[in-house]
C-alpha cells in the first residue's frame, strides 16, 4: 500500500461500534429491498468482502403509510421483514464489516399506492413530484405513532444484527418536510421556529437512542444546501445551510454519525456530465465543523489520492460511496494492495439509478456483475476456470461488448483469445461518444478494459484489421464472437415509420449522422436541426457540440420533452437548462417526415402540418446493427464446421443496439457461460419466490 | 330471473370443455401475477363465486425474454411458477367455473429490463412506446425455441389445472408483430405474404394443440381493426380487418375460442368518456361470421338487456368482461336472481388500469374490495356483523366516502346510522363532476349508493341540513364520522409555491374556481385560461365545458403535456385530440405566478418570463379539505366524552383530497374496521413474502 493512503485504513469509532476503516457504502437503493433478501445479502456482502468497512442496506420504510411501491424498498413493517433483512447483516458481518439500515418515512413523498394508506405530512402539502393527492396534516396521534413505529423498527433492526441504524432525514422525506418552513406550516410545537420544526426529528432520534443507543450506532442523513440550493429530491425549498448547521448542533448528542447529502438528489448523485469528483466536499466540511461526531459524505470518489486528501483536509471522516462501490466493490482492497490501476472507476453516468428508477435490478455499466451476485452467482473478481482453456477464440470488434468478453475470457484462463478491431483504436461507439461535450468520463469504460486486456496473457488485441467472412473462416478459431456494434441510420427510419424519410441522404452535405458530426462533418449553413427520436444522450450531445461550434441549433423531438431518458439518470432538468443556456432551442412533440434543401417538413402532436427552414439536419432516429459479418457466417453452418468453428455467437449492439451497460452485460454473460451447453441462450437464473407452504 | 336473460345462462362448449354460462372474465392484469399467488387466487375466485362461468388469470410470460417488469405479470417460466398460478385454477374450480391462463410473449414490447435478455422481434424494430433499444431479429433457432417454450408453458398450465390455455396474439405483442407487414420485414418463410406472416402464430397454435388440445380448450386473442384503426397498444400499423379475418379462417381448426379485441388498447378498454357500452360489437360480429368457433369480446357491458341482445344478434357467443367483473364480481348471480338494480355498474373511468399501470394492486372506484380479497379478507357481498350494532352513528357528508361508509355500516347491521348532508342532494364532488362533458357515467358511483342507502333499514339519509360542531355534539351519536370533502382552492396556491398567488381572488369576476364554473359563473370576456397543476380530469373538463359555451379556451399547465394522469387511464392521446378538435389550445411547461385584470404573468421551463392576455382564469391548482368541523370537534376531547361520543373519525377528502376511488376505499375501510381497537389506523394486512427457508 502507498503510505499516502494509510489514513484511509484507520478505524473510526461511531457510538458503541468501530468501523474497521474509512470506506463506507452509504445506503442506496438496489431494486432488492426486503422482497429479495438473498439477492440483497449477496449484493451487499461482496462490498464487505471488497473492503468497505461499513456497508448499508437501502431505505427501509417503517410502516405501511410509508409505502413507496413501485419503487423497491427494504420494508421493515414487521418481524418477518426484519428476518429477511437480517440475511444482509449476517452476510456483511462474515467479512468483518459493520452493517447499516436506513429507517425511513417518506411522508408526503410516499405514493402509498399499494397500501392505500393516507399520505402523511406536517402540513397539507403536495410534494413537487406527485400529482393527484394531498397529504393529511399529521395530528399529534400520528406523530406519536410514527415515532413508536420508528423505535419498533430500530429494535427489529438491532435484533437481526444491524450495527448502524438510521433516522433518515435527507432527500425531502418526512424529517425534512418537518424542517422546511415551506412544507411545515404548523402552528403547534412542531412548527414555526427552527427549534419547533426540528422537534419531530430530535424527538425521534432521542427515542431511537433510548431504545437501542447502547447497542447500535445512530446515524442520521441530512441534506444541506448545495449549489442547486434545493435540499431534497422533492423540491422542498426553505432550509438554509445555517439552519441545518444549527440543527446539527442541537442534535449532536443524539447522533453517532452524520451522513451528509448535498443539494438536491440530482446534485448529490451528480453525474460526471455536470459535477466533478468530490463536489460535495465544501458543504460537508461546514457540517463537520459544526459537529463533534464523525461525518460521511459521498463524492463519486475513485481517486485514492483525493480520498486521502479529503480526509486529511478535515472535510469528512469517512469516504461515502454508492456508485463507486457498485462499479468496484473491491476498491478498498485494491488500494490496500497498491493495485491502483485495477480500480474500475465509476463513469458517473447514473445507469445504476436509471435501472433502479425503472424498478429493475440495479446494474452498472462498468461492473456487469452488480446485482447478479445471487441470481447468477457472479463475483466481480472471481471467475470460474475455463473447462477447455486452449480452444482458440476470435472476437471481432473491440467496443464495449467485445472488450468485456475478451477480458472475462482472459480471466477465466483462456489462452488464445484474439480480439480483432477494424479501426485503429479499440472503443467502438465510445471512441466518438466520449468526445461529446460533458461525456469524457464515459471513456473510463474503455480505459479500464484497455488496462485489463494488456494484463491477460491469453488475450491478444489486434487493431486496424478488418476481417471478412473468409478471413474469419480461415482464422483458425474454434469459437467466434461477433461484436461489430451498430451505427446510426442515415435513412431517417424512426420508431413509428416503416419507410425511409424522403430526402434523408447522408451523402448530401445537409444531412448528417451523429458519427459524421463526431468525425468532423458540419452543415453547410448556420441553422441546424437535430432530430431526436432516440431520447437519450446523443441528440443533446450533438446539439451542444454544434452550438459550441457557433451553429444555431434546435432539437426537434417526437418526445414531450428533450431527452426523457435523462430524467431517469437525474440529469433531465440540468440537461435542459444546460442546453437552454447554450442557446439550443427545443421543439417537442413534433415528427419530421421529409427533408428538403433548406427546410424540413413534418407534423405536430395532432397531425397539424409543420415545416421550418434549416441549413442542415442531424438524424438521431435509430441505430442499426452492423451484423453483415455475423449474418454471412451464420448462413452457412456447413462452412463453419469445415472451418473447425464449433461455436459462432454475436453480442452487444451487433445483435440489437442497446444501452452500453447492456452491451457490456451481453459480452460478460457470454464469456461466463461460453462453455455451457447452449451459450447463445442465457442460463436460467435463480429467483426468490413466495413461500407456497 | 327475467326470461329475456335466460340466454345468458346457456352453457357453451369450447373444445373439450364446457363453460357453464356465457359470462366470461377475459384475461386482464391485476398487479398480482405469479408473485402474489394467494392474492391472485382470491381475486379470481370471487368472480367464479359471483357466477362468471369462465375466469382467466392475466398474461403469463413464457420465458425470461418476455420479462415485462416492472409491470406485474403471471410469469410461468418454470414448474414453481406454475404451482403458484395453480392456486388460482383450484380456487376458480371450487365454484364450478373454468379457469384460463393467457400464455404470452411480448417480443419487442417487453422491456426485459430485469432479466436483461435481448428483446426479440420478427425484424429489427422498436416498438412505438419504448426508447433506448432495438430488438433482435429472431433467427429460426429463436422461433423454434419460443414455440417449444410455449408448449412447455401450456403443459405446465394444464398440469396445474387450467382448462383454457391461450396463445396470446393481440395488443401488438409477438404474434401481432409477426402478422404486421410493418413490423415483420422478413424475407424467409415467416415474412412477406399474409400466410407467411401468420405462420409463426399458426405453428404455435398447432404445437400447443398437439400437446394439450385433448385436455384443454385453446383460446387465442386477436386484435381487429377498430375505429382507431390501430390493432395493439404498441402502435403497430399494418393489419387490416380483412387480413385478420383471413387469418381466422386459416387458424379456425386450431382454435376453440376466439377472444377478440378491437382497435388499440385505449379503444378496446375505452373509457365511458369516449366510447359507449358495446362499441366493439360490430367488429366482433365480423369475426364471428368468419369462424365456426365461439367468439368472446368485451364491451364494458353492464346492461343485462344489452348483453342478451348482443348474444341474440350473433355478434358474440360470450360476454367478455374485465372492468365490469372488477366493479361487480356478482353481476351474473344478480342477473340470475333478478336483482338488477343491485348491479354495481362500471363507471368506465379506468382507475383499475391506472392503478395497474402504476404497478399497484388493482383497485376499483365502484368496488372497494377489488384486490383486497386476500390481503384484507374483504368480500364484495359479505360483511361481518357489527359487534355492537345499536351504537348510533352520525356521518356528516354524503359524498363518495360518506355514502360508502354508510352503506357498509348498514350492511354490517348497524341499526342507527344517520347520514347528514348539507346540500339538497347527496353526491359530494360528483354532483358537479358528473356534469362535466363526457363524465356522465361517473355518476354511477352515487346512483348505485343511492339505491343501496335506500335499502338499508338502519341508515337514514338527511339532506339539506348543515351541522355545526354544536349540532354534532348534541346529535346523540356515539360514533361520528366526518366526510365533508374538499374544495378547489381559489388562492392560487400550487404544489411548488408556498404563497398565495397575487391576484387570485375568486370573488372577482375574472378569477374562477372549478366549482364556480360548474355552478354557472362565467368569465367576463371571451378569452379564458384554465390553469392546471392538478394533471387529471378537472382542467380538461372545465376547458371543454367553456369551449362548448363559445369561449376561447387555453389550458396553461406546469406539466409537459395536458393531463398526464390521463395517460394512465389510456385516455391521454384521445383526450388531447378531443380538446384540440374542440378548439382548446395548450401551453405546457408553464407556471403562472400572478393574475392581473386582463392578463396573467408567469414563466416557462427555464424561468423565462411569460405573460398573456385573457379575460378570465380558472384555477385548477390544488384542493383543500373542508375539515373545519372535524378540527373543531377533535380539538376538545373532553367535550366529546361529555357528549357521549366514543369515536370521532374523518374519511375521504376531508382528511386529504385524493382520487375518488381512494375516498371510497377510505369510507369502506373505516366501516369494515370501525369496531377494531383503533379504527382510525388501518389494520395490518397480509402480505405474501419470500420463502426464507
Amino acid at each position: 500500500m502507498d503510505a499516502r493512503h494509510a489514513i484511509l485504513f484507520e478505524p473510526v469509532r461511531i457510538g458503541p461500534k468501530t468501523l474497521p476503516n474509512r470506506f463506507y457504502q452509504v445506503p442506496h437503493a438496489s431494486g432488492f429491498g426486503s422482497g429479495k433478501p438473498r439477492t440483497q445479502a449477496a449484493f451487499r456482502a461482496v462490498k464487505a468482502e471488497g473492503g468497505w468497512g461499513g456497508v448499508c442496506v437501502e431505505y427501509a420504510p417503517i410502516s405501511p403509510d410509508s409505502d413507496d411501491l413501485p419503487a423497491i424498498s427494504a420494508e421493515i413493517w414487521d418481524d418477518l421483514d426484519a428476518r429477511a433483512l437480517g440475511l444482509a447483516a449476517e452476510a456483511i458481518h462474515e467479512h468483518g464489516s459493520l452493517a447499516g439500515l436506513e429507517l425511513y418515512h417518506g411522508g408526503a413523498s410516499c405514493p402509498n399506492g399499494n397500501s392505500r394508506a393516507v399520505r402523511l405530512a406536517p402540513s397539507q402539502i403536495t410534494s413537487g413530484v406527485q400529482w393527484a393527492g394531498l397529504a393529511k396534516e399529521m395530528d399529534t396521534t400520528d406523530i406519536a405513532r410514527i415515532q413508536r413505529d420508528w423505535v419498533q423498527a430500530a429494535r427489529r433492526a438491532r435484533d437481526v444484527g444491524f450495527d448502524i441504524v438510521y433516522v433518515y432525514g435527507a432527500h425531502g422525506y418526512l424529517m425534512t418536510q418537518f424542517l422546511s418552513a415551506h412544507a411545515n406550516q404548523r402552528t403547534d410545537g412542531y412548527g414555526g421556529s427552527l427549534a419547533n420544526r426540528g422537534r419531530f426529528w430530535l424527538e425521534t432520534l432521542a427515542a431511537v437512542r433510548d431504545a437501542i443507543g447502547g447497542d447500535c450506532a445512530i446515524a442520521t442523513r441530512i441534506a444541506v444546501h448545495g449549489d442547486s440550493g434545493v435540499p431534497g429530491a422533492e423540491g422542498l425549498p426553505g432550509i438554509h445551510l445555517d439552519d441545518m448547521l444549527t440543527l446539527v448542533k442541537m442534535a449532536d448528542d443524539l447522533v453517532d454519525l452524520w451522513d451528509v447529502t448535498v443539494g438536491s438528489w440530482p446534485e448529490d448523485s451528480g453525474t460526471s456530465r455536470y459535477f466533478p469528483e468530490g463536489h460535495e466536499r465544501r458543504w460537508a466540511h461546514q457540517v463537520r465543523e459544526a459537529t463533534a461526531k464523525p461525518v460521511v459524505a459521498v463524492g463519486r470518489y475513485s481517486s485514492p489520492d483525493l480520498m486521502a486528501e479529503v480526509i486529511r483536509s478535515g472535510a469528512v471522516d469517512l469516504i461515502g460511496s454508492a456508485r463507486q462501490a457498485i462499479a468496484d466493490p473491491f476498491l478498498p482492497r485494491k488500494i490496500a494492495e497498491g493495485r491502483l490501476d485495477e480500480i474500475r472507476e465509476c463513469t458517473g453516468s447514473n445507469v445504476c439509478i436509471l435501472r433502479e428508477e425503472a424498478f429493475n435490478h440495479v446494474g452498472c455499466v462498468q461492473n456487469a456483475t452488480a446485482g447478479e451476485e445471487y441470481r447468477r452467482g457472479w463475483h466481480p473478481e472471481s471467475f470460474r476456470a475455463a473447462a477447455d482453456p486452449d480452444r482458440p477464440v476470435l472476437i471481432v470488434g473491440a467496443g464495449p461488448a467485445g472488450t468485456e468478453c475478451a477480458v472475462v475470457l482472459g480471466k477465466r484462463g483462456f489462452t488464445a483469445v484474439h480480439l480483432v478491431e477494424a479501426e485503429p483504436e479499440i472503443g467502438g461507439r465510445l471512441r466518438w461518444a466520449r468526445q461529446l461535450p460533458t461525456l469524457g468520463d464515459w471513456g473510463r469504460i474503455i480505459d479500464w478494459r484497455a488496462v485489463q486486456l494488456a494484463r491477460q496473457p491469453g488475450v491478444e488485441v489486434i487493431t486496424g484489421h478488418r476481417l471478412t467472412a473468409a478471413d474469419v473462416l480461415e482464422y483458425g478459431a474454434e469459437l467466434v464472437v461477433i461484436a461489430t456494434g451498430s451505427a446510426w441510420r442515415g435513412d431517417g427510419i424512426q420508431p413509428s415509420y416503416a419507410d425511409p424519410m424522403p430526402g434523408a441522404e447522408p451523402s448530401m452535405p445537409h444531412v448528417l449522422t451523429p458519427e459524421q458530426v463526431c468525425t468532423g462533418k458540419r452543415p453547410p449553413g448556420p441553422r441546424v436541426m437535430v432530430y431526436d427520436t432516440d431520447g437519450y444522450y446523443v441528440a443533446p450531445g450533438i446539439a451542444e457540440l454544434l452550438a459550441r461550434d457557433g451553429f444555431e441549433v434546435s432539437v426537434i423531438t417526437t418526445f414531450d420533452v428533450l431527452s426523457p431518458v435523462s430524467d431517469q439518470t437525474l440529469e433531465g432538468d440540468m440537461l435542459r437548462a444546460h442546453l437552454h443556456r447554450a442557446g439550443v432551442s427545443v421543439r417537442p412533440a413534433t415528427t419530421i417526415t421529409g427533408i428538403g434543401i433548406g427546410s424540413v417538413t413534418g407534423h405536430g402532436r395532432h397531425g397539424e402540418p409543420w415545416s421550418a427552414a434549416c441549413d442542415g439536419i442531424v438524424l438521431v432516429t435509430q441505430q442499426v446493427p452492423q451484423d453483415t459479418l455475423y449474418t454471412e457466417l451464420a448462413s452457412h453452418q456447413p462452412t463453419l464446421v469445415t472451418a473447425g468453428i464449433t461455436g459462432l455467437y454475436h453480442i452487444g449492439d451487433a445483435v440489437a443496439p442497446r444501452m452500453i451497460s447492456e452491451a457490456i452485460f451481453d459480452g460478460h454473460r457470454l464469456a461466463r457461460e461460453i462453455d455451457l451447453e447452449d451459450p447463445a441462450q442465457p442460463a436460467p437464473y435463480r429467483r426468490e419466490r413466495v413461500d407456497l407452504r
